[in-house]
């Protein structure tokens, strides 16, 4: 049995505002303790660390935190290095920058620096993700795939951080029409939820079991558990999917999800 | 009480294959009577009538057709020229291609040829039609909107012909990444089915009851009939929508739907 984990999870489809009103950025420096929170973004995922790493740094700063570290790690070697541990321990709120999320899990999983993430996580310390950082919060997270027609194994999973469970995210959601891979990807196994984030939209996940929209797009929870009729034990890769009947939620920014129960919150 | 009607329907999503198999044009042939077909191809959609009817001329003829007639109306003085009917009511299948779905209500609603479609309809001839073609089967039909996110009023819908009852179809539909007009659009009044079809794939319709899917891609019908939480009363247009929960199908080729009961068919 595990234990119960306090949790906090701010998961974002990517694109979120960095101009206007940054609703979704401050509601993180908010969660990560406002004037008292000291902030580590990891850009493990982006090939621009510095550039990507500079804006947030100052962003954050911007919205009121009190410390903003940005801590690069480029190989497996930094993440395992000795101190590692104490620099990013601290921290109040850890943010994910996008890139590719096999840089992210390919560079952490394993090491010092990515236990240590498990333990913030289960500390209570706020972790948020965006694009590739939002892809990597569950068990099993997707990797690529095309937009379109739900087909097949048309895209590619792989393991992610595992801290939030049964769950597989998908990001830039309704913006690249990416609702045919994400019925892809729950088919293989509907005791997992879909949830696709949109851009400049956000999930806060509580207490590994409810979440509440935040950002001026949409969610869209996807749940194949009681679906009857499928095909995807018999038919060859590349081929369309059959999948029926799938319960679906699109919610928006102050509405809420139960991920066990499965039901939206009034 | 309406009339039991035999009427028979091919709503085809548009860039159906023309080269290779054909199996939904070959498909519409063979419901139309194969070598006993009569066809009347209608370009009142599009505004290369010349080109896009000489395609489909050829087309069915090399398909099995007995015959093929094109019907270019292009205003609604030919819609009600007299002699009209009698061009038209001898057909066994009668094809709408794609173009613009105001194009074909607004030069057929109302006058003869508009009528004559409704009796051979309801004489149990095939009536088909691709891309706007395919949207204009419904009583109320959608005639624009953006992609992405599911947004209050972010599409336009205007009276369709008629044909299909308390559906609305949407074409192109995974391609065009239009799950979210679909969902705005049945959340006006979740009574009515979205129905979203992809290229080259198709529904046949029979009895005003029933469908099964015939192509290469997906068709995906929502039902928010028993959706409890919802903004669609209260939010400002253009505003993101909450949709929950809606039930969702997801078939491919082979596959048929039951439209009263609103359940796939095993």
């Amino acid at each position: 049995m595990t234990e119960h984990v306090e949790g906090r999870l701010l998961i974002i489809g990517g694109a979120e505002d960095k101009k206007n009103e940054c609703k979704i950025l401050k509601r993180f420096v908010q969660e990560a303790g406002g004037k008292e929170s000291r902030i580590t973004v990891l850009t493990a995922a982006t090939e621009l660390p510095l550039q990507v790493g500079n804006e947030y740094h100052s962003l954050f700063l911007e919205l009121g935190a009190r410390e903003v570290q940005v801590l690069d790690v480029s190989d497996r070697i930094q993440a395992n290095r000795r101190g590692i541990g104490k620099e990013f321990e601290n921290s109040t709120g850890v943010f994910f920058t996008g890139g590719d999320q096999l840089r992210i899990t390919g560079l952490l999983g394993g090491t010092i620096l990515g236990s240590t993430l498990q333990q913030l996580y289960e500390r209570g310390v706020i972790i948020a993700g965006t694009s590739a950082g939002a892809s990597v919060m569950s068990d099993t997270m997707i990797v690529g795939g095309e937009a379109g027609t739900a087909k097949k194994d048309s895209l590619t999973m792989a393991p992610g951080l595992g801290l939030l469970r049964s769950v597989v995210i998908d990001q830039h959601f309704a913006q690249r029409g990416r609702i045919g891979r994400l019925l892809s990807a729950i088919s293989h196994n509907p005791y997992v939820l879909g949830v696709g984030i949109d851009e400049d939209t956000a999930i806060l996940v509580q207490d590994d079991a409810r979440f509440t929209v935040v950002g001026s797009n949409t969610v869209t929870v996807a749940d194949a558990s009681s679906s009857t009729t499928t095909n995807v034990s018999e038919t060859s890769p590349g081929q369309s999917l059959v999948l029926s009947p799938i319960l679906l939620h699109v919610l928006s920014d102050g509405y809420g999800f139960d991920l066990k129960r499965r039901e939206s919150l009034l």
